[in-house]
């Protein structure tokens, strides 16, 4: 008889596809069997009334990146892993982020540096190309992908990090050559500029007018302008944190004339409006993200887009900042004007749920597009799958056991970040992962930690499977 | 331990979201476990190189529909669901079709007496709703729906068929009432009338002009009159037999609104053109379907809108007229003006290697696509699934073992269906069906079939999936 | 030395195209001469600080047309005729009306009969054609049509007018043929009816319901139909009553792929909202009209369309219908549900002073656009240019002699027409026409009419002009 | 009596809204009396069987302008406004451009004198923005706007003249805050550059691939960038010389907005295509202009946006460089790769007749609208109506007299230009301007200049008229 290291029983599990009721066999950290009557096995996790998914990936979120201007991400892959794990995420993929005047290769190595030991759920690194230099170009970059970095994220805004029209399509022409994926943050660096120095000059510098400063039309210019570029390179990409109407009718236009545009967005443009920017004092500076929250009516977009497959991929974009921090959202001890706030807002940890409730208990998407959207697609965009992202013979046990009924209230004090507010404080949710495991182990249970850092592995990432559609018969093998 | 009634085994297992190396365990007629070693069985099949994927469900199919005009349709249930199970479909919906003057009941009653014993697959019936009267509305059609009976087409054209719009209005109100789904064959009728009556009037009446009759503005136009009645009703609706990019853009246009507008589109628009019309002689009248097939920029946005998500399902509209036949293309005996042609070319058993070969082998679409675009999908939209549709833990052991390298040339002397022709006769494909399974039992091996009439089954249909993303936590099962 | 008969001095005059300071000399009625020192005349009307336009055109206007169920327009030639002149407007269109099972003949003789000898303003006629038999359409229309009635409606809905959808068709081909056009009415039929039910059946019948019987996705949806069979026939259309922001997309999108599509809107759609049908009472009444108005936001798109050229003509679409009257409002003397209100309200006289206030002395539109919309374009999409709509040699003296300054407020016991109401009962306007004349004769001055019953003549219509933008240079003449 | 200096009898006199028989009193250079026996003059033009249109308006062309690299333009006020004139053109409007480094005022100063005492026909300048520096932003631009330099180009590509996106910003809130019009280059030239690259490292160098390095997805991102921007800070921009389909959708996808968006093309675009550049040897040198022409699909595009209104106006954009010229086509004396080869096509003379042949002639527009186009509507978007741009009273008397009937093929022996070659050698064309009159002097009849050099006078512009609509009844004077 099969000995299993861990029998899951009796929970309904959930793929991107199918809704069946069964036990998973795992062995060695991998499912083995999926049926009835099992056997024995070393431990059992009875999941009656309860969900069995996919455990979360999240393929957007920032973890110790280093940052200039004496700022410091408040999560570090110890924190930020944690925080995943207790909220049904079993992998992360954060930024290994090149500096400008800097190699590509040496960003990597710190990163690993920064990652090496700390983290309870496996992770993958996107990286970003700051500085395309002929070097990176034609050396760093090729290498880099056929090593398993194969996704990589270009700014077309922030003064440090964005690249301009030609070497962005100097980028997209090695990710075409080498069949990596590249994600576009899009946003219109110099109207956002002048914006911010009107903004300035007239004395609006609350955070409020941080939303002021980036109004839907310089997210549309820019998701139209990198579409042209994918289309002069006949290349895939991705475009990130879409936050609303205009983007979406340019990600469908460009569909609508047969192009490959992916499309992500994020827990802040279904749950957010620019209204929270707009706070008592300088509070609203804890929402403060680009592109920013827009309004309701742009909130009910995204959720077309998420229900009709227009999104491919739902990420965090956890980017984590403290409040009552000189290294957080008040840069040297102070409040203050909008442009210096640091963005990004923590998310890894109440991604999940939040979709979860009003997604899927909502009644807005179907339970398998909720594993679509945060595990399987992510998986398979970044070359993770199928050892991620599913529940398959042979794919590792990386699993979320929710609860659908249980109703939490969102605190801060029962999340795992470092940062010390959350957006959604005070929001109620139906539905809620209670254990995680990770390669077969659990490694969070009801807000618990159960692991200890460093079971998380690094995960070398293959080609973006989206991008290489073709069912492959040469080799013999499938 | 577990005694299997039959083991795949060393198969690469294909669902709408995974792939996997895996064997199969079956036990009356379902699937019962997945995984390795499941140890020994009654039977076993060695489906090693070979893909195992669920049986194709083809949901839109005419089989011995009685005809007006002494006219016949060449298949039956015996015929079509072999021609159906020896091209590894193993699920058939054709169509019950109401007369005006008549009942709905009397329809499906008579449809049951045609059906049964015959057919070696599984088989679901739509309605088509030719007179909506005030019985049919209020009294047939809700307790037609709650018997399994959840989906119906309406017709905008066709004089024996077609509604008006406050019919269309009033079926799609009982749809949304009863939580149903309406098909609509979207063409103008009056349109059609009157191009018919100017190519006629200008002596041009060879089967080519069927095409000039039907130009796709004709659909564009039905298209956005079903969009608008699916507005007003509030209620989703599928777009069958989408021909090309007019029709397409007014769907992308619906979605882009927040509206639920399903499409289906067929081979014929992947694989013919108008020209398949102008065949020397009257051979063109084996292409003539409606909406006919377009040219080939259009098979472009029909591949653009598989790939990216527009259709939901691929169905093949089988609609089967013997050319050679007083009873079929030539009316009467005759070569007849292109406006008494049949219309409607057969497809059942070339619809899954035509559209693996050119899009699985192709690199359009990937395998797991496939499936979800030929089984899953339309299994869910539906309500057959989770008994139909995939591979899981309970489902029906409805399966398709694919050799993906085979190469075969399409000739009618080696197809099932009673028709003495196919449109597609000498093209090449990669890839072929070779065995296929329905709850567990082979029904075709290699062009042969192995079960006997009357092993189909019929299946009453639950309310489709797609129009009921929620997940119901009430009553405290999932 | 000329000898006129008429100079008007001083005036600022405005064409479509042009704003100058000059004289006007008149003989016979008609512009002889423009420029300075034009000598001595046998009448001279000094025009310093006024403005001279051309006379308006009102091209969409019912006037004593024949009604069914007991319902009488308010309006005649007569007091039609001097409400219009009172306005600034010199030749009027209204419709020779056919009726169901009677010759179009016959409605353009009975019709003649009511206006001859009542006018005070020159009429040309468009037709209704609510029959299109064989009979009309080989003979009737195409021997009309030469005789001077050249431009004809068709309606989508209303019963006792509708067409279906082949007798459309029919209609314009006659038009494509004839060189003549088609207005349109295009609200679809079926749809209205369904939601009138709907609401009469939740007791939703008070006025303001009228506007949810017609929603714009019903205007939308018979506007894309329209241009369909535009399409089809391939003739110009123009598409009349235009209510906000879907038809109008519509219209923009037929034009983008190259099509000819006129379009008109009229005052309610840019001073009333359907919250105008949800007076106290049944005041609501008052505002019936179709399609209905809409919202703010619907306003700004037609205005937008005014300046950006996608209106061709502006028009009243006068509908008289007195409130307190058995034959009006009020049939048979009852506050009858919303669908038994008779459809139309009053605007001759206020469609030019509204227009021109929030139009050209709001900065919306120049007062060249002004002319253009409401006085040349219309005459030459009529065939009546250049004879009337403009001010150049050889034009009729059909002038509108402006106080660019005067601010009115607009009262019913001011107005001409037999209507006891106006919807835009109090509001204040900057600019007023204080002389009319019609062929160099003062028909109306301060509110007086000054002219006899029968000054205004019947006028054949040319083929519309701008159905013929070609250039003759045939027979030697221009 | 009154005397005139000239009198033009028995023309058919033609303005963007009239077509009247008249004759046409002039004195002091301006119409003064439009009419019938109108007595005597010391002049008289016999115009019978001829069209008087107003001069045409050329309102994007290049004279003089000083080049970079050792180019130089071979045509002068004096040979550009010779040919300007004999091809029925009475005012032109070249650029003053500044150079990066440059003050703008120097720029205009150095252009009077390069202009002052040559030309034969009326004269404005454009500016060119290539430095807006604080002082050119804040103080030269302001003054020069007022001082009658209305308008400017800013260029999105080409290294000596482009301005990076919050360049363009900061000139459209000055054109804001002033009234002045932008004219924008819209191509993006990072795109351009890396075409450019990567045709050349392929060796693709000959002429014909100069259109392969600008598609149309070029022109269209930066219409859509420049549209943002106009759309930020809130001021009309005119694009200019649109080629085809792609740039038209985002024009009219920007007005279906509310947007004041103008638009401008050329004669290149309307007959010429890009295989015009992939002629035998290196000729295709002399069609290289950018955007480049497209292809005959996009000549009907271009076609229809004029017929509809899309277009505001037509211009030459005529950029005089000889082909066989060491500082022309060839620089240096050689054939150079494409990117080398100086921008731009003569077009001076030809524009009013290739226009009024196909245009007029063929059926595409009307005399009305070829007047609106070339003459009237220039003229009110740069501020030079009434005075220029239409025969009204008190408008100068510059008129074109053409006879509509002659039939002409094109040859470069037969223009003024001092360029070596004309694109459209050989084509035929119906319709002649005979005569052309600048403030009521002859300048050109049947091909011979009349004029000296200097006739022609220096057009301070007002503000562009169309960005102005209100009617300003301010001060008591109209």
């Amino acid at each position: 008889m099969k000995q299993f290291d861990l029998i899951i029983r009796n929970g309904t599990v959930v793929t991107a596809s199918d809704t069946m009721q069964c036990d998973i066999g795992i062995a060695g950290g991998r499912i083995v069997q999926l049926g009835h009557d099992l056997g024995e096995a070393a431990q059992v996790i009875d999941a009656s009334g309860k969900l069995v998914l996919p455990g979360g990936v999240d393929a957007h979120c920032h973890l110790d990146q280093p940052m200039p201007d004496g700022l410091r991400m408040a999560d570090d892959f110890r924190t930020g892993s944690v925080s995943a794990a207790c909220g049904g995420t079993t992998t992360v993929i954060p930024f290994a982020a090149q500096e400008k005047g800097h190699s590509l290769r040496a960003a990597v190595a710190d990163y690993h540096r920064r990652a090496g030991g700390k983290s309870v759920v496996d992770y993958a690194f996107h990286l970003i190309v700051a500085d395309p230099t002929e070097a990176v170009l034609n050396d760093e970059l090729p290498g880099l992908i056929r090593e398993g970095y194969s996704s990589f994220k270009v700014y077309m805004t922030y003064d440090d990090l964005k690249l301009n029209d030609r070497e962005i399509l100097e980028v997209l022409s090695v990710a075409r050559q080498e069949g990596a994926l590249v994600m576009v943050h899009a946003e219109n660096s110099d109207c956002i500029a002048w914006l911010t120095d009107k903004l300035e000059a007239a004395g609006n510098t609350a955070p409020k007018f941080h939303a002021l400063a980036r109004p839907m039309a310089i997210e549309r210019e820019a998701t139209h302008r990198a579409i042209t570029f994918s289309e002069l390179v006949d290349v895939p990409i991705l475009i990130v944190h879409v936050s609303g109407k205009e983007a979406v009718e340019q990600i469908r236009w460009a569909r609508n004339r047969g192009m490959k545009i992916f499309a992500e967005t994020c827990p802040q443009y279904l749950f957010l409006t620019a209204e929270d920017l707009d706070q008592p004092g300088y509070h609203g500076a804890k929402c403060v993200c680009s592109p920013p929250p827009r309004d309701r009516s742009n909130q009910q977009v995204i959720w077309d887009g998420l229900a009709d497959g227009l999104f491919t991929i739902f990420s965090s974009d956890h980017a984590p900042f403290r409040y009552e921090d000189a290294q957080g959202k008040k840069p040297g001890g102070q409040e203050v004007p909008f442009q210096y706030i640091p963005n990004g807002i923590p998310g890894l940890e109440t991604r999940l749920p939040l979709l979860f409730s009003a997604g899927v208990v909502g009644g807005r998407i179907s339970v398998n597009q909720f594993v679509a959207l945060t595990s399987t697609n992510p998986a398979k965009l970044y070359g993770l799958h199928p050892r991620k992202g599913t529940i398959a013979i042979g794919a590792d046990a990386d699993l979320a056991i929710w609860d659908p009924q249980r109703e939490v209230t969102i605190r801060n004090t029962d999340l795992h970040h470092a940062v010390d507010y959350t957006p959604y404080e005070g929001l109620r949710v139906t539905g809620w992962p209670v254990t995680t495991l990770v390669r077969g182990k659990v490694v969070a249970h009801e807000g618990e930690v159960m692991a200890e850092a460093g079971h998380g592995e690094f995960l070398p990432c293959g080609l973006p499977e989206m991008a290489r559609p073709r069912y492959r018969t040469s080799g013999g093998t499938l």
